[in-house]
Formats: structure tokens, sequence, C-alpha cells
């Protein structure tokens, strides 16, 4: 039986539990144009309000997921497994983890967003990979693929990194624009619902979530990024996929380099089997997971140790450079990366006032700079400059003198260079002792 | 500063109190267009969460009212007073109260509504007054004038009984039609703005407002009712106004008569001065506040009397007379109201089975099946059939023998007739015994 529009947003409103079928008839008609934006609106700040209990979660999420296109990796012949990160400052974890994913045998299909806010976005980033196009036009790497050219490249390489299309969950598309304007984003229901329908459509068996904690994240507190993550695995597990999620620390950058083209760089240096302790590791647990998921090994630990392995022997490296070469940018990058990518034109360094210990660093504080400088994007139709960022010496914990460099600025100019370090200088918190910092892993849920 | 809506709506959604300049900015945009609906749908939905404060509630009403046309009576010489009740069932008392406050020398200048589901509307019962028209085209009791005409009337006549005019709160209008799609009308401080924009917007000084309790009401419980009468008392003053708010009981219907040209032929029974002592009450009481209030007495008891005076010396009637006239109904409806009205084709008694005493007789399937016999609106858009209708000769309290009349059922088709009265049948509770009432005079604010 069909209810009035108006009924199901009064029995939200009224903290009742919605049956599958009303939220079933709700997003259709939202999608078919039937349901207009103010029912819509009143609905999703009643369920900001009112919540939703993880069947309610699961039966949203499986409506807007039948709004489009699902893909199917049946025929594949190798398991499929995908990442997913709420965001952060300096977080590049997916362009490493795929191809070392993929070189351990577990195809990585992947569909990644834009940086909005102060947190960067994958498919920013590997658009900074110039290159001759997939055909040879001079485009760079492309993101921009249809899902049958997504479908060949993974048969073909065993991964590919792309961005949304139109016939992917199209219901979240609509709701998410209406979400930003309505004050409605802060909820974990429609949260979970936008974030799983999109990875769920992608069809990957196994997903591995990333939900970031501290002032550089979505989430704030430990608390609330517990919620979200066991909302999260709840909801993609009663959807039949293999799920865990993972709480790491984002009350500083992670890594060292902030920006497009300079994540590239860092990106590279862990192919090469280096990098920051940080950022491997992110890619060696969160990798290994997913081998685990997939089935590919045992244990979490043998699965790190695969991901180390192909760090270490060049063959994630291989694969990232293959990757590169399928999607249209020049190979090169992954041998020499500043053949291939656009260094900023001012480099300025930022030198210690005295001596003492890096207490804190704010992620929050540096993404923001970051955004000023040109490397994000306060909106979405915002242009993004590919070189500048910052290159971070110091990170808290570390012990610095006077006169050594702390960070680089990389800038499209001298004055947005001093305007960036000023800024930098603030957010280094310095003194004596010991720096009171998340731990990298907070928790994990299965 | 002007705020972005996304962020006036945020703050309602966390909880914080906004300024007046937000909420003015809010409904000066709304009725420009320039703040979409939808964002003003998960703004209701955050107040009907949130609520607001009584100086929100002051602002967010003042912002309304500020939107249309405000009539000013200050030139009349007398003073200005309105009633508004917030609908039952069998609640005609508007009908006999204005003409009977006007012939005591107060002004009476008042817009009201028309009925929706279970509740009457004033403007319906007027307009089953049957006459030439202001201008003899046959038109009968006119109630959409324009609000120079208005104004012409309450000068000439001392009192004026119309509908809402486009030029008056055109943001409530607005708000109001998109609350009912959302699910957004039960919020005391939207309900507050929308009633007392409209009745501030008429200009008059003092305002009794009769909030009714019950089922047959829009508020069930005596709590809910004392929080909206305290509300709207609040915000009245905060507005300059005198104002005084009763709650009344509306656990039975009001009166004897229920349907519009039968609710008309009661209100001429009370300017007779006879009637049910229940209608007359609130007519007495509510008059006689009317009249504190506008500075013509100087206690209750003494407005009181003045108002039983010209109910009982045929002044009230009087004054009825010339506003019929007025306002192009046919006068004769003081002296013989079915010598006007249209009486139903079909009478039907409902008569006792046994003996006993009514215990209860709730209102609101009272008010249903008035509205099922065509003496309502499910929607707004519904046509209204003005004979049909209910005359109650038993009431809680009253005892009866076997084969007595318990109502009379006026309807257009002997098949409706007994429908409604199976309906009605279903509502009279009876047995031994006291009946459990609500006190009809429940509480007063001032």
């Amino acid at each position: 039986m069909s209810l009035r529009t108006v009924e199901i947003i009064a029995a939200k409103r009224d903290g009742k539990e919605l049956p599958a079928s009303a939220l079933q008839q709700l997003i259709d008609g939202f999608v078919a144009g039937t349901v207009p934006d103010y029912q819509m609106a009143a609905f999703a700040m009643a369920v900001v309000w009112r919540g939703m209990t993880a069947a309610e979660t699961a039966a949203l999420l499986e409506a807007m997921l039948k709004s489009g296109d699902e893909v199917s990796w049946d025929d594949l012949g190798v398991p499929t497994a995908d990442k997913h990160s709420t965001g952060g400052v300096g977080d590049k974890v997916s362009i490493p983890l795929a191809p070392a994913v993929a070189a351990c045998g577990v195809a990585v299909p992947m569909i990644s967003g834009r940086g909005l806010g102060h947190t960067g976005g994958t498919l920013d980033k590997l658009e900074s990979i110039r290159g001759p196009g997939r055909d040879g036009s001079g485009k760079g790497f492309e993101t921009r693929l249809s899902l049958d050219d997504f479908r060949e490249l993974v048969r073909t390489t065993g991964m590919g990194m792309i961005g949304q299309t139109e016939r992917i969950v199209p219901a979240d598309k609509k709701l998410y624009a209406l979400r930003d304007v309505t004050a409605t984003v802060e909820s974990i229901p429609l949260i979970v619902a936008s974030i799983l329908s999109k990875k769920l459509a992608e069809g990957a068996g196994a997903l591995v979530l990333d939900v970031k904690v501290g002032s550089g994240a979505f989430m704030k507190t430990r608390e609330d990024a517990l919620a979200l993550a066991t909302a999260m695995v709840k909801a993609g597990q009663a959807a039949g996929r293999k799920v865990t999620a993972f709480l790491t620390a984002m009350d500083r950058p992670l890594g060292t380099h902030i920006g497009n083209a300079l994540e590239i760089a860092e990106s590279v240096e862990i192919l090469r089997g280096g990098g920051p302790d940080d950022t491997r590791q992110e890619v060696v647990r969160l990798g290994g997971e997913m081998l685990r998921l997939a089935g590919r090994v045992a244990t979490l630990a043998e699965g790190e140790a695969a991901i180390a392995a192909v760090l270490d022997n060049g063959a994630a490296l291989g694969k990232f450079r293959e990757m590169v070469q399928a999607q249209g940018g020049d190979p090169r990058v992954a041998d020499d990366p500043w053949s291939v990518l656009e260094r900023a034109p001012v480099v300025l360094p930022l030198r210690a006032d005295g001596a003492g210990t890096v207490l804190a660093l704010d992620a929050l504080q540096v993404g923001l700079a970051a955004v000023r400088l040109g490397a994000g994007r306060n909106r979405s139709e915002d242009e993004v400059d590919m070189a500048v960022g910052f290159i971070l010496h110091k990170k808290p914990g570390s012990h610095f003198l006077p006169g050594e460099i702390m960070a680089e600025i990389h800038a499209r100019t001298p004055e947005a260079a001093e305007a960036a370090a000023a800024e930098l200088r603030r957010a280094f918190v310095v003194g004596e002792g010991q720096p009171d910092l998340l731990p990298l892993w907070l928790d994990v849920v299965h």
C-alpha cells in the first residue's frame, strides 16, 4: 500500500520506524520528480533529528543503490575489493593502495571523489599526472570514463580509478546537492546511504573503510567516528558485502606531502618501498585487510606481508605504471615524478625561530591553508591548482634546531607563499615535552 | 551582516537561538522567492524539532506581519477588538459574538478562515446566508471583500467579517501551504506566528483567544493547549497588543447545531437571548473580556453583564441584521432564519434504543461524520454543502427514554442520512452514572 509522502515525513518526524517500502517509494519518487525537493528536505531534517534504525538505513541504502546502474564483476575470474576514506588532509592512501592490492591478484574497481573544503580528493590528485591522454589529445590522466570503459580497464589491468558517472546512484547525486543547501549533511544514516550506495554500485565484493578522526576529519571525536563506522559496517554487511572499518588519526596531516602533484610524488615514494611511515602503515594495513576480505590471504598479518612485499619488490609500482598508461597519463611518473608533474614556480622554506619539539600540527588549519593556496576547493565549481601545496619536514614529535626547515611552501606567487607560511607557522604548536596525539590506529569494526 | 540561508537552518538544527535579523532575512527571502521552498521546509522541520524561544517567536511573527499590509484603525474613534478560536466542532461563537461586542461600542474587524478537516469555518457558515449580494447579483453574504471595502464596512457598521486577502500576510499563505505538505504544521511557534500575524495585521488593539482542548480540537491535552495559549499571549503582548487566552472544552461539540446553515440558526437563537447554555456562556465571557481589554469596562463581570444585556435586549440582533445587510445577505435571517437559509431535503431522527444517560459524545467523531455528510472539507478545494448537518437533542449529561430523539440528521439523500445516523449512534456513549467531561472553562492566560 502506498503512503502519502506527507505521512512518511510525519512518521519520521514522530520517531517511528519506516518500512522498507516507504523508503523505496520516497527515493523512487524523488528521482522521478514526483516527490518535490521541499518534501525531501523536510524528510532529511527529520532524519537528522530522529536518526534511523539499522533496518531503515539498510533499506534506504538499497533504495538508493537501485536508482541507477550496478556493476557486476562476476565474470572477472578474480575477487574484487575497494577502499573508501571519509577524507582528510594529506590522505593519498588510495593512490599507492589500489595498485598494491591489484599487484596481489585482487581487482580494484575504484570510483572516487573530488576535494571539497579542507580535504583533498583522489581524482584531483590523479589528474595532476600529465600525459598524452587515452586518445592522444594531451588530456593527461583521465578519470571521466564511461562504465563500459571502466569495465574494460579493470578486466585488462586489474584496476581502474574513475569518477562518479551519471548512471551510478542518481538518487545520491540529487539528494546530496539538496542536503548541502539544507543543513542536512550531518546525519549518520544519510552519510552511510550516500557513501555505501556508490561503493556498492561499483560491485566490489569486499570493502575497507577508513574513518578519519580528529580536527581535519568530518568526524571530530572517536565516539562519532565509531558510530559512523559501526553503521556503515552493519549496512554494508546487510547488503551482503564483506566490510571492515578502521578508525585512524586525522588530528595531524597524513604523511608529508599536501597538494595534488605533491601527493602523487609521495605516493610514488610509497610505491618504491619508501615514503613516510604513517602513509606506508595505512597502505599496508588497509591493503592487507582488503586481501583478507577478498579471500586472498587467511589473516591480516599475511595480507600486510603481501602488500609490504609488492611495495618493496616493484610489483606495485609496475601496476601503477600500467594503470597510469591505461588511463592516459605519462607512465614515466612512476620513475621520475617531476618529469611529468607540474612544479610550483615559488618554493619558500619555513624555518624554525628557535629550538624545540613539534607538539601538534592541526590538520584542519593545514588543510585550510592549502585550500587558500589554491590546492583545494571552497565550492564544487572552483578550479584546483595542481602544483601548489606543502611538504612537511617536521611533524608532531619532531625536534628542531634554530633555522631548520619546518616545511616547504609550494606556491604560485611569492605573496601567496608568504601568506601560507604565516598560516602554517600558526598551525605548528611547538614547545617542550611530548606531543599529545591520537594513536594512528584508534579502532577497528568488523 | 547577512547570513547564508544554510547557516540559519544549521543554527536552528543545532538548537541555537536565532537573532531577529536572521528570521527577518529568511521570511523576506521566502516571500521574494530567493529562499527556495526546500530550504524553508528544512527550516520548518528544524523548528518542529528545536522549537523557538519567546524572543524568536516574536521576531518570526513580526517578520511575517511585515510581509504584507497592516490595517490601522487609529482614525476610527472607537476601540477595536477581535477574537480567534483554534477551531472545533459546532463552534459558531464568532457569529453572535462579533455583533454583540459591536453593539457595546467596540468595533470588531474580523478576518476569519474556512473549515478544514473535522472543524467548521466561520466564512462557510456566513456564506450559507442567501440574499441579494452587495451589488444585487444574488451572491448572498459576501466574505471576499477588498481591504478598502472592509475598512468602509467597519467604519459604517462597527464590524465586518471577511476572509483572508492576498495583501494580508502573504508570508503565511505561502508558508502554511508548504507546512501542510511537509508535516510541519504541528509546531507551537509556527502556529503562533501563523495565527497572530493575520490577527495583528487586522489591526485590532485587543485580542481574545479561544484555545480548544479535547478530541475535537487541534490540541488534545490541557498541557499542549496551555503551552500554545501561553506562547500566543506572550507573542501578542510582545507585539504591543492586549491579549487574553481562554482554554475551553472541545471533548464534545459546542452547542446543539453542527453544519453551516444550522449553525447560523443557532447563532440567531443566541442573538435572541436564547440558544444552548454552553454557546451563550462562551459568547458572554469571550465578549466580556473583549470589552475589558478594549477599555470599555473595568472588569470581566461588567463586560459579561454588558454582553448578556445586548443579547437579551435585541441590540446584538440588530447589529447582526445590519452586518448581514451590509455584506449582501438577506437581513430577514435575523427574524426568520429558515426563510433565508437552505433546509436539507432529508431530516432523519436518531432515536434512543433504551433508557439511560449520555456519558460522552466524541467531538472528533461528530465532526468527521458531518464532513462525510458534506458539511465540511477534506481538502481545501472541496465544495461545502450548506444545508446538511446535525441537531443534537441530547448531549453529555442528558437523560433519555426509549424512542426519544437523540439527534436529527439533516442530509442530502436518505442513504447519506442513514450512514450518518449509524456514525452518530457510535459517537454517543450511553450508560448509567455521571459523564466524565472536561469543564467548559479549563484555564485562562493573561
